[in-house]
């Protein structure tokens, strides 16, 4: 319930909201909000309240920074931080004076500190080493929180204590985030947004142009660098951020409370709109970049990030009040959270007046890179983003330092389940136990390790032979992309991860007949002059049930699969030679559902089940299967694979259903330049995916398979054959 | 939505209500409740509507048996006896002639196929094969569903339609469950409960008094065998049934349903009031019998095997409408289901109208055995059944065939999780692509072994030698139960489960000062005049986050445990020899919250960190993790343990709190023939588990630790120091 004294404070509140973040505050119908504040504001306001009393109650704690992340005092500061923020915000909604001096005391406290503060003893290296914290990322961090709560109270200060925060803390903080780290300052990277977010909202506060100079414009105003320079390159046209959905979460936070600030104390700069309005862009994206509101945690991604984050609290409710899109409220009902500024407020009322509308997830391709052409993520959907089917194909560029060498890869999302799995980052986030909660060394040699993700190893050796610099420099090429309901497809090239070797990817979510849900079609074909060892693993999530063919176990001793580039942690648990798509398969259950993948066997090759966890001493991996198919000595070669769900288990009733494959058979077969898939399901329909490769959408193209003419027009297509007779 | 037929039929449905289980049905205040249903009946009218309506429309299929569970026919048998029962309560609630057409239908079906029927082409071996399934138990159920359904329309069927299925389908029925089927029908076995419930409720429904006699009183009615015999030995004076919860779920529902038909028949028996109230106990101790809903594993269970199952569903509506007690009313609430009979309709219409109340789960000790003097399982519970802890003490006989070899084991439920885990049965139910659904030859190489449990490994053998007969001959001693708030204990001994060793376990849930939680402490004497190899498992569920002591890891080449009775299935990934009480510990996470295992460890010992999954060729086994702590050529030794949880993650928040022990150290000492388990916390609370092993309850003892002196009387107690000065 809301305190008693909240009722009251809040209809003092309204004059006051005006502070905050939005230019729509005039439109938030405040007495009528106020006086009885929907239910989600009004539970923010009482978990902040809480929050807040409970700090007040312990005081005033500002210790001499010592820790790294995780430890006591990096969680002191990040305490302190929030409370100097919601105690800012609780004195502007209830103007009450105790929130005003505590927000006061604990920033005099800060005053005496910072002086006198070096660089952190926890610092990983002296460039990237912050003051208050191990890194400077966290400074920043402190600092767009603080400076908000600070704003909030400024005004109600002594003249004294106002001029020794303002001199002590901020302009000493701002001094130490741009000059005093212009290499951090004057990145085009999440780091550098967080840093000139913090920079220029103080600017805005202590009234200081300079400031807010150099964080719009760079050190050097040339606008080279800065914060808009980082909006026109952080984001493609289609607001995609080039680290990937868990960094951009990360990052948009900053872009969506600066772009705040800069709209309420510079609105001739129409930041909303500045080059299209790629900030509302980029925060849809973000959220489309989900299922069951969990980021797809590919790249450096803690997985069990979702929106139910403060980055997202913030950006929801900054992008409500400046679009009305009901579906947004939608993402706020199921966060059931919000923040305590007048978009926040305005939300809330919204959800509670019945406004919300179901946000639409859909299938969409996002470009990367600046100009949109270095790559794409394409995310194929049916149903709905909770229980329905995502199939997620990476086709983005590295991605900068949290970027992983999976080029092509993919992972596929069914039942509320990630099915194909990415293993994101080897990293127990501020667990102090595990590591001082830093990323594991595993996370170099497993988790960015292509043979770590679903795509293709040349040679035992990752994509760009695991230099990240060289993969920043070449992207894939997205092909083809079609959301055609029942046959979407996706396709792309990459070409220069190996020297020689280039391959095509086309990914499929096609609607067969007779099959409970959609299935995945894959074709990855490689072209090379030379000879090599291919790899292309699968790592999934279940328990196996049934394997097609026989397999040589290591059922007494469990060897390694080898000995770089990620293959050291891997232990072989069985090998084995299918010899057609028949016996090519491996069925298991996850939940009340089950999987098969079925492939075309390479003549050279063998198929490789193996699990995660091999040279580990620390335990520091999570230990997952994969299926690996190989293909020794070979040139050009096809992979053509399906994973197909199929079944039910249902352990209260007793009830299992169709626990094995419902696919006959899968067929490849070269027609010219263009490949052909046929599947046959046991019903007997028969389809075809069939390649052309030809970007010419009007082309039509011609091909026999099993003694029938098909025809399909454009770069690819998903052909009915007539029903076989059995 | 209830459709509207089911509105106007309700109405009529009150006189023909008469014929369901209960004998309250006349206090059912029918006009109120069918005029207006409660959601709850209405839902499940509805719900059955759709089912026997699809039924319907797929037409009669009673298919010549063929397969396993699992399979086809034994599916759509199955689907067609559970069909018969609801379609015949549709007649009985709503009256419409179409639902007895349909019962009708599809046992005239039945009556042209059973005469024709000899042993299942399935079966496992010919004693136990059924005729419409692959075991005759799945027959037993048939009728016992079937007979239900048949009742309902019996009446409204043509003389020669009831002869054709009384002659055909029931007795013939009746007969091959009866004197066709002997050894299973005489047996003191959930088996024979199902197939004497079906004998006996057909001869109710046929009016064969013959039926009904020897389904009570046993084949030749001298009551040796039969199902008052039944309820006599199999279940203990508490209502703990030997098998444990699985197979005391599974086997409640022809008690209860049978119990209804004889209370109904034959009320003079007052077969309710049977030893002492046995049965009601029996459904009691069932949910009495579970952590958040779900079953304790131990023994062969499945483990995703709720309260949401149909046979509580029909035990809670029967027992309530008995008892009226609001607590099942709770549980019902909690299974969102019940049953198409005027007990379900009572039930659903006293959950409509509020007078649910929590179910009191609380601290509990079940004895085992038809005396209660075969062991007991003990159940030390703190908090709710859903988040709270509970901590299991299975020493319990060791319960027929579907026992496990694990005396004295325990296991450990905390914040939602199951944290020391019982595997539970190697088995996929009914997964026809996982060896047929059947038994996996796993579940008697690793299931069912010792060192699958958190129990006693002498030499690297199972308990008994791993023969079950032996097992059934030799039980441990309940020695010490106390449910007092803070400091409750369990203790108890096991002799002959080894020649010459026996060993006494005490386990207790403490509260200590500046703990969040409560903390398990174990001590577990083993005495024996020879020299032995102990080995101490621990099976846990979590990842990994810090090992106290150094590690000799198998990083590049995994070795298999051992040979046989289990071991030859456990890879070993390190080993260690922690030397005092400071570093022998293990500290893991599992979803928000940490876990630390501490121990002290064995002089002339080592650790062995282990996971589940060697000599596994078909991926049968579920890949977990074990802690062994191992003593090699001991006589006497004590194995001094705790486990405690602690601290906090929050990955929305990225907020970490005490991801470290909290506890400074243990201490273990003997003090004459007391043990003495001391535990100190980082906060400076220290406190002792003082065991006297003296059954007196009145007698005081004394004893010096840590240079303090303290008293306890009675058994064991848990008694608090002087704070440390720090």
């Amino acid at each position: 319930m809301i305190p008693k004294f909240l009722w009251v404070a809040l209809w003092g509140a309204t004059s006051s909201v005006a502070v905050a973040g939005s230019d729509l505050s005039s439109q938030a119908e405040p007495a009528a909000a106020t006086a009885n504040p929907a239910p989600l504001f009004a539970n923010e306001m009482q978990r902040a309240s809480v929050f807040v009393d409970r700090m007040m109650e312990a005081g005033v704690v500002v210790p001499v920074p010592k820790d790294p992340g995780g430890g006591y005092t990096h969680e002191q500061h990040k305490q302190n931080f929030k409370a100097i923020n919601l105690a800012g915000q609780l004195y502007r909604n209830t103007g009450e004076q105790q929130y005003s001096d505590y927000v006061r005391d604990v920033l005099l406290a800060y005053a005496e500190l910072y002086p006198t503060l070096g660089e952190h003893p926890a610092r990983k290296n002296s460039q990237g080493s912050g003051r208050i914290f191990w890194q400077v990322l966290n400074d920043a961090m402190w600092m767009v929180d603080s400076i908000q709560g600070y704003e909030a109270v400024r005004e109600s200060l002594s003249e004294a204590d106002r001029k020794n925060i303002d001199d002590n803390v901020f302009r000493k903080a701002a001094a130490f985030l741009s000059t005093g780290s212009p290499v951090t300052f004057s990145k085009i990277h999440n780091h550098a947004t967080w840093a000139t977010a913090g920079v220029g909202m103080t600017g805005y506060v202590l009234g200081d142009k300079e400031l807010v100079d150099i964080a719009l414009l760079g050190l050097d105003k040339s606008g080279k660098t800065g914060f808009l320079r980082q909006t026109d390159l952080l984001f493609s046209p289609d607001g995609y951020y080039t680290e990937g959905p868990y960094y951009q979460r990360f990052a948009l936070k900053p872009f969506m409370i600066f772009a705040g600030a800069i709209e309420k104390n510079d609105p001739s700069r129409k930041i909303y709109e500045h080059r299209d309005g790629i900030l509302l862009k980029a925060l849809r994206s973000t959220i489309q970049l989900t299922y069951d509101g969990y980021f797809l945690p590919f790249n450096d991604a803690i997985r069990d990030k979702s929106l139910k984050t403060n980055e997202l609290y913030n950006g929801v409710a900054i992008a409500y009040s400046k679009t009305r899109d009901p579906g947004l409220l939608s993402i706020a009902e199921w966060q059931g959270r919000t923040i305590l500024t007048d978009d926040g407020l305005l939300l809330a009322n919204d959800l509670a007046a019945g406004k919300a509308r179901p946000f639409p997830f859909k299938s969409l391709l996002f470009s990367d890179g600046p100009e949109g052409n270095k790559g794409a993520v394409a995310v194929l959907r049916q149903g709905d983003s909770t229980s329905g089917q995502a199939l997620v194909a990476k086709n983005s560029s590295q991605g900068m330092g949290h970027g992983h060498f999976d080029k092509l890869n993919w992972q596929y999302y069914d039942n509320g389940n990630e099915i194909v799995t990415d293993y994101g980052a080897a990293r127990f986030l501020n667990v102090e136990s595990k590591f001082g909660g830093r990323y594991l060394p595993e996370n170099e040699t497993w988790a960015k390790q292509t043979i770590a993700h679903n795509s293709l190893v040349v040679d035992e050796k990752s994509h760009f032979d695991g230099d990240a610099k060289a993969g920043d420099k070449l992207s894939p090429q997205q092909r083809f992309f079609s959301a055609k309901p029942g046959s979407q497809i996706s396709s792309a090239t990459m070409t220069g991860a190996y020297p020689g070797v280039n391959f095509t990817r086309t990914l499929a979510l096609l609607n067969v007949e007779g099959l409970g849900q959609p299935l995945v079609a894959d074709v990855l074909r490689v072209k090379s002059e030379t000879a090599h060892k291919y790899d292309l693993p699968m790592h999934y999530s279940g328990h196996i049930t049934r394997v097609g063919f026989d397999l040589k176990s290591s059922v007494d001793a469990r060897p390694v699969l080898g000995t770089a580039n990620g293959y050291q942690h891997l232990w072989v648990d069985a090998t084995g030679k299918p010899d057609n798509a028949q016996n090519a398969f491996v069925t298991w259950i996850l939940d009340d559902r089950f999987y098969t993948a079925r492939w075309i066997p390479q003549v050279t090759g063998e198929a490789i089940l193996a699990e995660s966890g091999a040279n580990d001493p620390q335990f520091n991996l999570r230990r997952e299967p994969v299926i690996i198919q190989r293909a020794t000595d070979s040139k050009d070669a096809v992979f053509a694979s399906i994973l197909e769900a199929h079944g039910s288990y249902d352990g209260a009733e007793e009830r299992t259903v169709a626990s094995d494959s419902q696919i006959k058979s899968i067929r490849h077969q070269q027609a010219g330049s263009a490949d052909l898939l046929m599947i046959e399901a046991l019903s007997g329909e028969k389809s075809v995916l069939a390649i052309s490769y030809d970007a010419d959408p009007m082309k039509t193209h011609r091909a026999l398979i099993g003694g029938e003419q098909i025809n399909w027009t454009g770069y690819a297509a998903h052909v009915k054959l007539g029903r076989a007779t059995k």
